[in-house]
């Protein structure tokens, strides 16, 4: 049957961290993927409207760091008030790094320093795509050397339902789980 | 601690339906999110190397199909085989739209059939950016006229450790669960 063609795919929510006029301001997004291989980058998507376009364009830096299912209420904070009347720099323990100006969240296990790489303007949305220049992780998050999912313990966002959802079960290993559909010669 | 940067964040899994040399191809994409509100439209990051970019150049239109776990060998399959050597054309039960041109999957509980706005070249990948003309979905996974997301069952792909996952457990409500973090003045 034919749905309303509104329709968004399970999104893993993300807080875009900003300096906007030298203070640090966090804007929660659910339209963020990986965009580039090499170099790593990453793409946001964000409201025109919004106050952290602002920033971006002020320091072409930003911030993504994943919080914890843990983080849920200040995670939905941040996609509640906007930095153009609230102060939003307390909420966090912020830290930065080399780039100096894209505050980071010490209280999300993850964090991504980009770059701004290029924007795309569109109707309503631009897109933001940064480089990876350094990424960090809460050394609790770590198993056998990489960030272990289950204990980055992400939020992932529906609509138009509005509902936000832990990361559920282990179904299968990619690049695996369909070799045995591979016909033999 | 400083981990490499070359991170993901967790990724809805679907499927991009195309016609490739008029024959319908499907390939796995981890990298896709809504990228613009109104119009609705999606961007999916695709490797340059890919056959699937051929079939989006050619035809102008897309399709996104969101498989259920139920369909997860399938799904890791369309990842590992190239439609350049595999014909992909009979693992799934294929419809069309209005567009024509857009191949879309049955057996997956929601499809996006989706018209080639603008393409973003970058390094090694290319963001495509659809409009979503029309969106389709099982009769069986709505509830109260909406499409429910336990109901579709979908897949998150994370990396670099490469597994996938189901959709968890509901956490809290979108603009409602940080409500009480809101200063009364």
């Amino acid at each position: 049957m034919e749905i309303g063609k509104n329709f968004f795919i399970p999104m893993p929510v993300v807080l875009i961290g900003t300096l906007c006029s030298g203070k640090p301001n966090f804007m929660t997004v659910g339209w963020c993927a990986r965009a580039n291989a090499s170099p790593p980058m990453i793409s946001c998507g964000i409201g025109n409207h919004h106050y952290t376009p602002k920033g971006i364009e002020e320091t072409k830096t930003f911030s993504v760091n994943i919080p914890s299912s843990k983080l849920l209420r200040e995670t939905d904070y941040c996609g509640i008030v906007s930095g153009k009347e609230t102060d939003k720099s307390e909420v966090f323990d912020v830290f930065y790094g080399p780039l100096k100006t894209a505050p980071m969240i010490r209280e999300c296990p993850v964090n991504l320093e980009c770059r701004l790489m290029q924007t795309v303007p569109l109707p309503t949305n631009t897109l933001y795509i940064g480089e990876i220049v350094a990424a960090y992780a809460d050394e609790n998050v770590i198993r056998n050397g990489k960030p272990d999912f289950p204990d980055i313990d992400p939020l992932l966002l529906t609509m138009p339902d509005n509902r936000y959802w832990t990361l559920g079960n282990y179904a299968g290993d990619a690049w695996s789980a369909g070799k045995e559909l591979i016909k033999q010669e």
